[in-house]
């Protein structure tokens, strides 16, 4: 987001980071206007602030954030919950700031300010969870502001429905990436050597970090587990077809492939 | 591998189709020097016969090439199963020519000659599955050679090996990512529109083609459904731990998330 907003001169981007180390990164790689450990300097005066942390974060860093905050400051998150993210901060922002959640469906499994690319966020969907009778009308149309401005494609969600939407896009996939290359590692570690670009793709997002995921997938735990269910009950289909094998099986299995080309193929900006 | 080995002028590169619509496209595209649909004209005098079919029509199209084969032609193929292919084939050529089993692990979720790329096999790993009493040594020399003039990796398995291996990481994670996409399809159509780039790549190779795979599958089916067995078991002590929640559930996730991404880490040509 830094380096997108480092862009437009008529923005001023602040970068408050907890390490020294990250402060120095950011300064070196001239992402923002300022960069620092102090978060008093970041915040006091921001018409914007974006919370960049690990869910479980997001809390302890909003109570040291208040009292700097403009009354009228935007603050945004960009975690993948939001369910618990917004019922948690949504009250400590109550009358302080305009508060609203967002998620960037972007990222990749790299981590640092090293990895960052000004384009990661053009054509990407952003959603936001606006909540009846909470978030101010400023609050959304502020947020969908922002997020265009940086190209994305901005959709509104109940924050349980994003979490709901997330278990089975994001974070079921996350799962499934991670068991594909344990199973690997279980069965025969010597397969990984042969693997080509199909298991490479699928499971590129077994690289991110396991700390921030298993926050992740803890803290949607119920609509995780229940897309998990509803997984393995496909999954037991098809290995139950294979050790039948015979026609039936041939056209179920058929049909379970025609079914997911159909789906992947209408998926937007997948048709390549 | 036709337009690869067009680059080389030394080397004469007949194509044959079952389709006069393909060997059009593949005259307009130049891929080759002869295109034909008529199989004498493309195999005899030919010494390299590479059979890219689905593995269900490998035996009638060996059958139809035999008399026009040249005594000490190389045949090989690119099916994506070994045990089977290689036990039909091998003895159907027995004392006709050179046979050895080879599986590319390159290719793409596209079909037809517009979607090929002549690099594709640049740095692929390439399994050779040569069989002992059975292989002989020249089909071993010959086979090896061809594959690293179009810059493969070349590794030699067993077939019934070269089958577990590729149940684990590729037959299974193609299953994985039809039932990722089946399961949003079941679940919650209405999320396919919010995916990012994870659920796009978890999920390319739910876009191959769905006869091409189920003949696959079920090619291999014991070893797939074996595999499908264990990483559904992964899944569900997963599923479970979200469903308990606690500390312990949270350091069993961390542990799981943590090893995969080591493994996922230490792929080769993964690190990026």
């Amino acid at each position: 987001m830094a380096l997108a907003f480092q862009k437009d001169a008529a923005v001023e981007v602040r970068l408050w980071a907890r390490r020294q180390e990250a402060v120095e990164e950011a300064r070196a790689l001239r992402v923002a206007d300022v960069a620092s450990t102090n978060l008093s300097e970041v915040v006091s005066g921001s018409d914007t602030v974006v919370l960049c942390v690990p869910v479980g974060a997001m809390e302890g860093l909003v109570q040291q954030i208040l009292p700097h905050l403009l009354a009228d400051a935007l603050v945004t998150d960009v975690g993948s919950v939001k369910g618990n993210v917004c019922q948690t901060l949504e009250p400590l922002l109550k009358g302080r700031a305009h508060f609203i959640g967002s998620h960037p469906m972007a990222g990749s499994e790299k981590a640092g300010i090293s990895a960052a690319r000004p384009d990661l966020f053009a054509g990407a969907v952003c959603i936001i969870t606006p909540e009846v009778g909470k978030t101010s009308v400023v609050a959304v149309e502020r947020a969908k502001a922002l997020w265009e401005q940086l190209g994305c494609r901005v959709r509104s969600l109940e924050p349980s429905v994003h979490d709901e939407v997330c278990a089975l896009i994001s974070h079921l996939p996350h799962v499934c990436a991670a068991a594909l290359v344990n199973s690997v590692q279980t069965a025969l570690p010597g397969a990984l050597d042969f693997c080509g670009n199909g298991f490479r793709d699928s499971t590129r997002i077994a690289g991110g970090l396991p700390s921030m995921w298993s926050e992740i997938l803890l803290s949607n735990g119920a609509a995780v587990a229940k897309s998990l269910r509803l997984f393995i009950s496909i999954l037991e289909q098809t290995a139950t077809q294979l050790e039948v094998q015979g026609t039936t099986a041939q056209s179920e299995i058929h049909r379970f492939l025609e079914s997911a080309k159909t789906s992947r193929d209408a998926l937007h900006g997948c048709s390549g």
